[in-house]
């Protein structure tokens, strides 16, 4: 973990102290002292959150593209197949003298030693080089370094006959299972698109970092599968579409960013056209749909020794946030390659071919891959904003978890009735909050603490002529519309 | 398990055959053969699923109602103040000679034995009695049925320190747990509705009936809590509304089912406003919203020993389904008092009591509870129908998985890119399908078997004078209209 400067703690701590007093997030069981890894979200944060996914389905569920649900157990074989039993492990360490056991790697940081590509040989070699002392109890005596499968195991069935599952670590697999099915089901062409958004579960030795590392989170996950024959050839209006948008790439190599058309990219970094049209969306979803700086955004090409055995291509799409601490990953675009529908056949033997453009072939996959939970903590670090007399967080109107907040002046002469009128009248197109509570001013300044962009009030002159006023959060400037207007007013 | 007459089990599988090659559900991890009790959504039924949750949110979440997500996994102090630890149990029995385990029950169910209000003892007793065989290898050396608890245990954190959690079995306890954060986060006010839906997870021994009886399944809940004293103190506009709705209801010692109107329950029957005001609501869910055929549905009263020893008074909501022989349970209202906040402020030792109505007190509680994929199946069920020449299900245009399909009426002239363009057109606002293969009539029948309101054709005519036809799924008829109509058209 890279140290943080003090105004990013502060921040950090600021956000939170909103987050859990206004209803975005806590701890989940915070009544019994929380469990790492594990938080919940008050109906702000799933407000926020079910925007972003609604967002998500609109921009990257392009034709042919379907969403599917899968289960969040699933059986043993499928992760023999797909490598995650024998593969997806941390490295960990066991202290002789206390028996606390930690993650190898991000000890090692703790220590500001770079753990990048090292191997687990190494760790346990640094470490007692170094001689770092175990952070609970202090002893120098660590045991080497070992890797720790990351699934939860699940015992199925009445205990009597072992009949093992797992919890799943990434949602990839229920699509690659659902592959042959939906290709059925649909047009029989591809690319073919499987979306989930889901669940999954890693047993993180220790989570970090608020909602950045659970041990139980949300994927967003697009599998395209393709031939990969195709993979250089894009549909002409796609390509038209793309081919002179600016990516911003820090590759391999490089010292700095740049912004690179996809042209370029194509020609000089060879990377694949149907690869970069999925970069390109990716990158238009942040900065066009999310509003996104641009600054904050890139995407980082990944070493060989970072990335997964099975990723023949693999760039993370990474934010930079203060609060912890530059940029981070916030998502993925992974070549798969034919890897996991390959294992399938063969672990399971059922024929996973298809029959497209005269031959008879396993698709290759491009996986795009984004973490929910994280998206949703970068949007409160980039929107949060500090002026004068208030805190308010700027989020994009698509986005922000209450649309308009409706307040009677006072609470008297009718007027919270006639709010309340409105409220009915709004609450099935938009996300709706009454209050009546305190005086107007602390009202806007609670609206503009969670990000609300509009506020309506009902005062003496809406109960002579049907008014009310709209202020506007970043303004703060107040308009006054009629009634049955209002719906139409808001919707620009 | 009932038995079912022929008539049922034919359309059980014709439905199933449906469902599965369109995409509506399939066994998950089908291609290893499966796991009993796990289902997985293609893209038909995850959007039927979605237009259901879509629906229960508008419907149920009114003021100061609120949607929260919580963890599905929990630790270990949870379940030991709620109960389930000590009371969440199946009656297991294991055959001593092929040590297979199966539910009491339902093997009693099977061989037409009513277990309704039976103690274990008696399960074990009339299975001695009866000289009933393992359903496996046939022996009578069975042993006697246990409890067997049907939660998930689940190990946190690397192997060396024990800290269980386990799956959550009801979304509700997530719900309990956030509700004084929520309390103190929106209004400050009761009654407050916090709602979730989300995955839950029970071990059945074993599961059954498709998607009505899974391990992992999807819950729609709402938790309402209020003041004890106001139970039967409703708002008057409230009363008002549903005073004199006719409530479908099976009483405990009622032979038949009886309308009743909300004032006669109220009198006679004794169930307090408050809970009569959520059984009209979700009574005008099915019947309205969903379209439910009225003779469909019912309230039916539990017996003290069929429900929770939590729960005060308790009716599930049941529909009546070819498929599954006859009314089955959908989800319950269940007046669940203090019960699980008084454990959790017994074991957490956190403070849970709130000051409203000028006193401090715990707030009780009433749920209601739904299972979306016993919703879902209920929907195939009773909107299925065969007409001489086509199969159909005359879904509500509210749950049509898809909203409107579209098509060129041949794949040349330029038919297809109008198509596409009207596609892309439409698919921001409704759930589109693009069909170019076979011939008219069969793509017709083919979006007549999933349900689809409308298809949208162009032809040559639309060439001429951009106009396309709208064909209606029900009625089967055709009308001409301006491309530029469309939208309007559709949404009428």
């Amino acid at each position: 973990m890279m140290k943080k400067e003090t105004g990013a703690i502060e921040k950090l701590d600021k956000i939170t102290t909103i987050a859990m007093k206004r209803g975005f997030f806590w701890p989940t069981a915070e009544i019994y002292g929380g469990k790492a890894g594990f938080y919940s979200y008050g109906h702000l944060g799933k407000a926020l959150k079910q925007k972003f996914e609604h967002l998500w389905r609109l921009h990257f569920l392009e034709e042919n593209c379907y969403e599917i649900e899968g289960s969040c157990i699933l059986p043993e074989p499928v992760f023999i197949a797909s490598g995650h039993l024998e593969n997806f492990n941390d490295p960990l360490i066991e202290c002789k003298t206390c028996h606390f056991r930690f993650r190898a790697d991000q000890f090692l940081e703790d220590n500001n030693i770079k753990t990048e590509n090292m191997s687990i040989d190494d760790m346990t070699k640094i470490i007692a080089e170094k001689q770092l002392k175990c952070p609970k109890c202090g002893s120098w005596h660590l045991g080497e370094a070992k890797w720790f499968n990351m699934m939860f195991p699940i015992a199925l069935g009445a205990a009597g006959v072992k009949d093992t599952a797992y919890l799943t670590p990434e949602t990839a697999q229920a699509s690659y299972l659902s592959f042959k099915r939906e290709f059925e089901a649909t047009r029989k062409q591809l690319p073919l698109g499987i979306a989930i958004i889901s669940k999954a579960f890693r047993n993180e030795i220790s989570p970090r970092q608020l909602l950045t590392r659970q041990r139980e989170f949300t994927q967003a996950e697009l599998q395209m599968f393709f031939d990969k024959d195709e993979i250089n050839n894009l549909e002409d209006r796609k390509w038209k579409d793309i081919s002179k948008y600016n990516l911003i790439l820090l590759p391999q190599k490089a010292k700095a960013i740049t912004e690179t058309t996809c042209e370029e990219a194509n020609k000089k970094l060879k990377i694949p056209k149907f690869y970069l049209y999925y970069m390109a969306l990716t990158q238009k979803f942040y900065l066009d749909k999310l509003q996104v700086p641009k600054k904050s955004f890139r995407f980082r090409e990944l070493s060989e020794k970072e990335r997964a055995f099975y990723n023949k291509i693999h760039w993370d799409m990474e934010l930079e946030l203060d609060t912890l601490g530059g940029f981070r990953e916030m998502g993925g675009i992974h070549y798969r390659t034919d890897h996991d529908l390959l294992g399938h056949e063969k672990h399971s033997k059922e024929n996973l071919h298809i029959f497209f453009n005269n031959k008879s072939f396993i698709p290759h996959v491009i996986e795009v891959s984004l973490g929910v939970d994280r998206d949703v903590w970068a949007f409160l670090d980039l929107f949060y904003k500090e002026e004068k007399e208030r805190t308010l967080f700027t989020f994009p109107k698509t986005l922000a978890p209450v649309d308009v907040a409706i307040f009677p002046l006072v609470s008297k002469e009718k007027m919270p009735d006639k709010a309340l009128d409105i409220y009915s009248m709004l609450k099935d197109d938009f996300s709706c909050f009454y209050d009546e509570t305190d005086s107007i001013g602390r009202r806007y300044r609670r609206q503009d603490e969670i990000g609300t962009p509009y506020c309506i009030t009902v005062d003496g002159q809406t109960m002579k002529d049907n008014t009310v006023t709209i202020r506007a959060r970043d303004s703060m400037k107040q308009v006054r519309v009629k009634i049955e207007k209002l719906k139409e007013e808001l919707r620009k």
